[in-house]
C-alpha cells in the first residue's frame, strides 16, 4: 500500500488521534535512523518503534514518510574524493595534525559497518571489508590486502592515494615517510582497540613521531550529510530459542568476576551483548545485533547503553529491573564512575576501542586485560540452541536442495547466471519458517569467479553458468532459532578430470576433519591439518582458514574457537558450532569449497581413557556425486559419505514435493567401491 | 696408570721442570673447577688445560692430585637437610627477607645444572630436572610437576617442606599465604628470567608482598662447601663439522642488527655461543657446552665471558682476534659500556637472566627483546652438518642393531635387567668412531616401568625384561659430527593382542607424521596431530611432544621449532632436525614408544603448486615386526614400512658381522598384506 506523503502537519495530527506522544520532527529523525539500518525482509519492521498496532492511516503516512526520505538520501551525483580529501587535509591543519588514520570499523570493530561509520568508503570510495587510509598534508595512501588489490584500483583514485598492502607495508614506515620529522599523526581513540593504539604509538614513538588522540573525529567534522546511527527494532530473543535466561547468564558472569575481584566488566561487542541479555537487532547487514556497549557488575546489574528509540514494546519488561536502559552518550560518565569505585574494571584490548581504556584509565581503574567473557558461553550452545539450529538446517537444506534440483534443470539451457542463481536461492529460502535473512552476502562464483575466495557478484562480473565449469556456492541465512552456512560445489555439465580429482582431495579432508575423534582440551589450530593433509600431499593448499565458528541467530563468523593454521589455544568443547571448508582455488580457472556446520560433541567409546570429543554434523544438503572420483576414496571414506547421503535424503525428503525428493534420491544414491 | 699423589713440592718441581708457571694452588683450583664437571668419555681430557704433551711423570702426579681431590669430596655422611634450611632461614632474616625462591635452574636456564648451581638439591634433597622451592620463616614448599610425585616424596622431607604442584598451583598463592602481609620476597635474579621476574613481580603486588632481588645469593652464604663453577676444555668444532666457519656467522649476525639499528645483542645461552663460535666444551653432562656468556656486536665482534683456564691449546687462534675472551666478573661491566654507548641492546626476555636485563635498564640501555638470533640459523643444519649427522646415525644404528641382536638371544633366558641393557648398549656404542658419550641419560624401562615417560633407572627401581613384558629402550649419543635420539619398544616374547593393537597405532602415527608432505611456513604444532590421530580415533592419547629439535653435537634438546600441541609458530625449514615419538603408557602395564629423528627437506612435485616440504628419515634402527599388527595397516603404511626398513637393511648390514647381519635381515624382512 504506497501513498504519497502528506505533510508534518497531517502526521502530527494522525499521531495524536493515535494517543501518541512524538512530534513530526522526532518521526524524521527516527526514520532516518531506520534509513541508516538495513531493510531486512520485513520493510514493516520499524513501524513498532513509533507504536503497537498503528492505525492504517498513520501506518501509511509513516511508509511515505520514509520512501521520500529514502528516496531523497539516494546518491545523484558521483561523489568528489579530491574535494574531500582536501576538506580533510583543512581539518586536519586546523588541528595542528600532519596525518590522520582512517580505519574501515567502527566502534564496536566489528565484521558490518553501518552507514555513519563508513568513513573510508566516504573519503577513498573504497568498499571493501578490509583497509586503512591515512592522509598526510601532501600525499595520502590506501592500503588494502591480497583480497583487494583488483578492487582498490578500480574504486580508489591513484591520483590521490598510493596503494599499499595492508599486512606487507608497515603502516608507520609510510607514515614515517610520509610526515615532517616529528609530526603528529592523528587518530580517532573510538575506532581503534587498546591493543592497536599501544602498538602503534611505540612504532610512531621509534619513528620520532607522536600520536594523538582526536577528541572528535575530524572527517566527520566534513562530512556534511554523514548519516545517523542505524535505528532497527531491538526485539528479545525468547527463552525457546535462548534457552537459559538471561538472568541466569548475568548471575553466572557476575560470580566469576566477583570471586576475581573484580567490580564491572566494559561489553563492547554487540554479539556478546545481544547473547547476555537474550536480545536480537538490526542494525547492520546480516547480523541480527543491535549496536550497543554495556557495562555488567559484579551483582549481575547491567547498564545497557543503547538509543531507547530502538526498543521495540515490551523489551524493556523483558530485560528486567536488573538493567537499566541509559543513553550511549553517558556511557564516559559510567566508566568514570566504576572508576572512583576503585574497583577492577575488566576489558579486552583485542576488542575494546582505545577511547574506553583511556577513559577507565583517567578515571583511575585498575584494568583485568581479559578476553571478552561472554565469547566462550556464547560459543558453547546450550541443548534448545542446538534444537533450534538442527531445525534451521533441515529447512535451510530443503531449500538448497529445491535450488539444486531447479539448478540441475535450468544450468544445461545455459541461461543461469550468478546473479540469478543467487536470487533463485535466496526465493527458495525466504519462504522457509522463521526465515529472518541471509547470515552473509552469498558468494555465488561460475567458472573462475569460484577461484576468488571472497567474491561478490555484480552487474558487472556477472557470468553464466557455462557447460564444463564449475559452479561454487556459499550461502546462509540467518532464521529465528540457528544460523546456517553451507558451501556446495556444482558440476555444470561435464568436470574434467583434474577437477574430479582436486575435488575428491578437498573431499578427502572435508571427511577427515569431519570424522576427527579428539580429547578434550584439542584446539581447533590443532585439527586444521588433517583437513589439508589430502592437498598437501598433492602439493596444494588453500589461503583461508578451515573453520570459523557460527552463531545461534548472531553472527555467522564468531570465536573464540577456530579452525585454522593461525595457532588458537581455545579448545574444542561440547556445543561449540564449527564450519568445516577446506576447499581449492585455480586461479582463472575454477574454485572447489565443500562446507558443513559441525557442532562438537561428547563421544563414548568402549576403550576409551581420555574424555573424548567428535563432531556432529549439522548441514544437510547433497555433495556433488558427479565430481567425485571414487578410485581415490577410501572404504572408509566411502562410508562415511554414503551414511552422510543417507541422513540427508531421510531428513529432507519428507520436506519437498516428490519430484525434488526423487531428484534428491538419485543425488544422494550410495557410491559403491 | 696410577700412583699415589707425592705431594705440592713434587708438583711444583714436576711443573717447573715441564716449563710451565703453573703453582700447585692455582692446579688445585683447577681440579676443583674439573671435578666439577662430568668426567666424560676421557679422563684425562683436562690434561690439556695444563699444558699440551705433558711429561708422564707430570701427567701422573695430576692424576693422582684429582684422584685425591676427588676422594675428599665425596660425600660421606647423609646430608642434613633441616640444618640447611634452618641456616638458609637465619641467612633470610639477616637479609629482612621474609621468604626466598631456590629454582633448580643457573644462570643460562639450560637443561643440564652444575654441582654449583644445584641449590635445590643441596637445600631439599630433590634431584629432580624441574621443581623450585620456597623458604618462608616458619613454612616453606617445594613444587614439582607430575612427574616427580613420587620421587620428591623420596626425596624430600614432608616435615621440612609442603609437597606442591609447580603448574597446578601457582606460587604466589602459596606465598601469599606462608609470608606476613606486606612481606618481602627475595629472588636471586641470576636464576630467573627477565620475563619471570615481571610476571612475579605484578603477581607479588597484586597479593602486598615486595619482590626483593639479591645481590648474592642467600643458598651460597650457608653452603660451605659449594663446588665452584666446571673447567672443562673447550675445543675448536672444526670445519668439516661446523660447515660454516665462525667469521661468517658473525658477520652475518652482526648485519641484521646493523640493519634494524642495533648496537649488540647479549648472548646467554651456552649452545648458541657454541654454535656461532664453532666451539663446544664438557661442562655439563651429555651436552658438550661450554657454559659462557657472550656479547656479539653489529660488527661482527665479539666479547666472550668464560673463564680462560677451560681454553685447551690453540682455542684462542681458533676464535681469531675479533673475539674477545674476559672473564666472566667483566660481564656487568661491559653491559655498563653497552648502556652508555647509547645503542639498543638486544636481549631475550625467555631466556635471559633478570640480573642482565636489570643491569642493562641501569646503565641506560633500550633493549629489544627478541628471540635468541642464534636459535633459528643454528637449527637449520648447512650440508656438513648433516652429512656428519647421517655418517653418526649410520655408526649409531650399527651399535643399536648390535645391541638388539644380543637382547634377542639373551632377553629370553630371564637375566637381563634394565641396567644390564642400558650398559650393554653403551658398550656398544662406545667403540664408534667419534663417540663423545651419551646425549642424554639413557631411559631403559621395562614392563610397568616403561609407562613412565621420564623413567630413570636406578638401582632401587632396575627390573628384569620378563616374557610377555614390552622393554622401552629410548638413547642417544653425542658424535663428534651429530647428535642422535632414538628409542625402540621390544617385545620379551610374545606380545599380548593390546600390546599389538597399541603398538600398531603408535607406528602409523609415527608413519604418518614422517611421511608427511606440507607447504613452506607449516609448523610443527600444525603436524601433532598428524601422529596422534590413530590414537585418537581409539580414545587413547599420549602426554608429550611429538617432537623437539635436536643440535649437531650439541643439544639433544633444541628449538626453536617443536612438533607438539603447545603452538610453535616457527616455520619448519630446510635443514632443521626433529624427533617424531608419538607414544603410548598404560600405566602399571607398559610403555611403546617409536622414535626416529628426521630432517625437513625440499620436496619436488610434479604438479606442486607451493613450495612444499618433507621430512627425511636419520634414524636407522628396525622396527619390532612382532608388534606389529598387520591387518591394522593400509596398504600406504606397508609400503613405507617395508621401504625404510629395506633401508636400514642396506645401510647397516656392511657394517655388521654376518651373524647380526642375519639377525637384521630377519628382523627387517618385508611384511606382507
Amino acid at each position: 500500500m504506497s501513498s504519497a506523503y502528506r505533510g508534518d502537519e497531517t502526521l502530527a495530527q494522525l499521531l495524536a488521534g493515535a494517543g501518541l506522544a512524538q512530534t513530526p520532527a522526532g518521526i524524521r529523525d527516527l526514520v532516518a535512523g531506520v534509513l541508516a539500518a538495513p531493510e531486512g525482509t520485513d520493510p514493516d519492521a520499524w513501524l513498532v518503534l513509533v507504536g503497537d498496532k498503528l492505525p492504517d492511516d498513520l501506518a501509511g503516512q509513516l511508509r511515505a514518510l520514509k520512501a521520500q526520505l529514502a528516496a531523497a538520501h539516494a546518491v545523484t551525483h558521483a561523489p568528489d574524493h579530491a574535494a574531500r580529501l582536501a576538506s580533510l587535509r583543512a581539518a586536519l591543519k586546523r588541528r595542528g595534525l600532519d596525518g590522520f588514520v582512517v580505519p574501515r570499523g567502527d566502534e564496536h570493530q566489528g565484521e558490518y559497518v553501518p552507514p555513519r561509520a563508513q568513513r573510508l568508503a566516504w573519503l577513498t570510495g573504497f568498499t571493501g571489508s578490509a583497509g586503512q587510509a591515512v592522509v598526510a598534508a601532501e600525499r595520502a595512501a590506501i592500503f588494502v590486502d591480497g583480497r583487494y588489490t583488483l578492487q582498490v584500483q578500480a574504486e580508489v583514485s591513484r591520483d590521490l592515494y598510493e596503494y599499499k598492502h595492508l599486512v606487507e607495508d608497515p603502516l608507520l614506515d609510510w607514515v614515517a615517510d610520509a610526515l615532517p620529522a616529528g609530526g603528529r599523526l592523528g587518530y580517532d581513540p573510538w575506532l581503534h582497540t587498546a591493543g592497536w593504539v599501544e602498538r602503534t604509538r611505540q612504532q610512531a614513538e621509534r619513528a620520532g613521531l607522536t600520536l594523538v588522540a582526536c577528541e572528535d573525529n575530524p572527517v566527520d567534522s566534513v562530512w556534511a550529510d554523514q548519516p545517523p546511527p542505524p535505528l532497527a527494532p531491538v526485539e528479545a530473543q525468547d527463552l525457546p530459542f535462548a534457552g537459559v535466561p538471561a538472568a541466569e547468564k548475568r548471575a553466572r558472569l557476575a560470580d566469576d568476576l566477583a570471586r576475581n575481584g573484580i567490580g564491572a566488566v566494559v561489553l563492547t561487542q554487540p554479539d556478546s551483548i545481544a547473547w547476555l541479555l537474550n536480545i536480537r537487532g538490526a542494525d547492520v547487514p546480516c547480523t541480527p545485533l543491535p549496536l550497543s556497549f554495556a557495562i555488567l557488575k559484579d551483582d549481575g546489574a547491567v547498564d545497557l547503553f543503547i538509543d531507547r528509540r530502538k526498543l521495540a514494546p515490551g523489551v524493556e519488561s523483558h530485560l528486567g529491573n536488573q538493567v537499566a536502559v541509559r543513553a550511549p552518550e553517558e556511557l564516559g560518565a559510567a566508566l568514570d564512575a566504576l572508576g572512583r569505585g576503585g574497583r577492577k574494571v575488566m576489558a579486552d584490548p583485542a576488542s575494546t576501542s582505545a577511547w574506553i581504556f583511556d577513559r577507565l584509565h583517567m578515571a583511575g581503574s585498575k584494568i583485568e586485560r581479559e578476553p571478552d567473557p561472554c565469547a566462550l558461553p556464547k560459543a558453547c550452545k546450550n541443548d534448545a540452541e542446538l534444537a533450534g539450529t538442527r531445525a534451521a538446517h533441515a529447512r535451510d537444506g530443503a531449500a538448497l536442495v529445491r535450488f539444486l534440483h531447479w539448478l540441475s534443470e535450468e544450468a544445461p539451457k545455459g541461461t543461469v547466471t550468478e546473479i540469478a542463481a543467487a536470487e533463485r536461492l535466496y526465493e527458495f529460502r525466504r519462504t522457509n519458517d522463521r526465515f529472518r535473512g541471509l547470515s552473509f552476502e552469498t558468494i555465488s562464483g561460475a567458472g573462475p569467479n569460484g577461484a576468488i575466495v571472497h567474491y561478490r557478484v555484480s552487474e558487472a562480473t556477472d557470468r553464466r553458468l557455462e557447460p564444463g565449469s564449475l559452479f561454487l556456492l556459499d550461502s546462509g541465512a540467518q532464521y529465528r532459532d540457528g544460523t546456517t552456512d553451507v558451501t556446495r560445489t556444482i558440476a555444470i555439465g561435464t568436470p574434467t578430470p583434474e577437477m574430479k580429482e582436486r575435488f575428491t582431495l578437498v573431499l578427502k579432508g572435508h571427511i577427515a576433519l569431519s570424522t576427527a575423534r579428539f580429547p578434550r582440551g584439542t584446539t581447533g589450530s590443532q585439527l586444521d591439518a588433517l583437513a589439508r593433509r589430502p592437498l598437501w600431499s598433492a602439493g596444494l593448499d588453500y589461503d583461508h582458514g578451515t573453520g570459523h565458528g557460527v552463531g545461534s541467530f548472531l553472527s555467522v563468523h564468531e570465536g573464540p574457537q577456530r579452525v585454522s593454521k593461525v595457532p588458537n589455544t581455545v579448545a574444542l568443547q561440547p556445543g561449540m558450532i564449527l564450519s568445516n571448508e577446506p576447499g581449492y582455488y585455480k586461479t582463472g580457472a575454477y574454485g572447489i569449497r565443500i562446507e558443513n556446520l559441525v557442532v562438537v560433541r561428547p563421544l563414548d567409546l568402549p576403550m576409551a581413557e581420555r574424555p573424548m570429543l567428535e563432531f556432529e554434523v549439522l548441514t544437510l544438503a547433497p555433495i556433488d556425486r558427479t565430481l567425485i572420483e571414487p578410485t581415490l576414496l577410501t572404504q572408509e571414506e566411502v562410508v562415511w559419505l554414503n551414511a552422510y547421503h543417507a541422513r540427508v535424503r531421510e531428513a529432507l525428503a519428507p520436506r519437498l514435493d516428490p519430484v525434488v525428493a526423487e531428484w534428491l534420491g538419485q543425488a544422494t544414491s550410495p557410491i559403491i567401491l
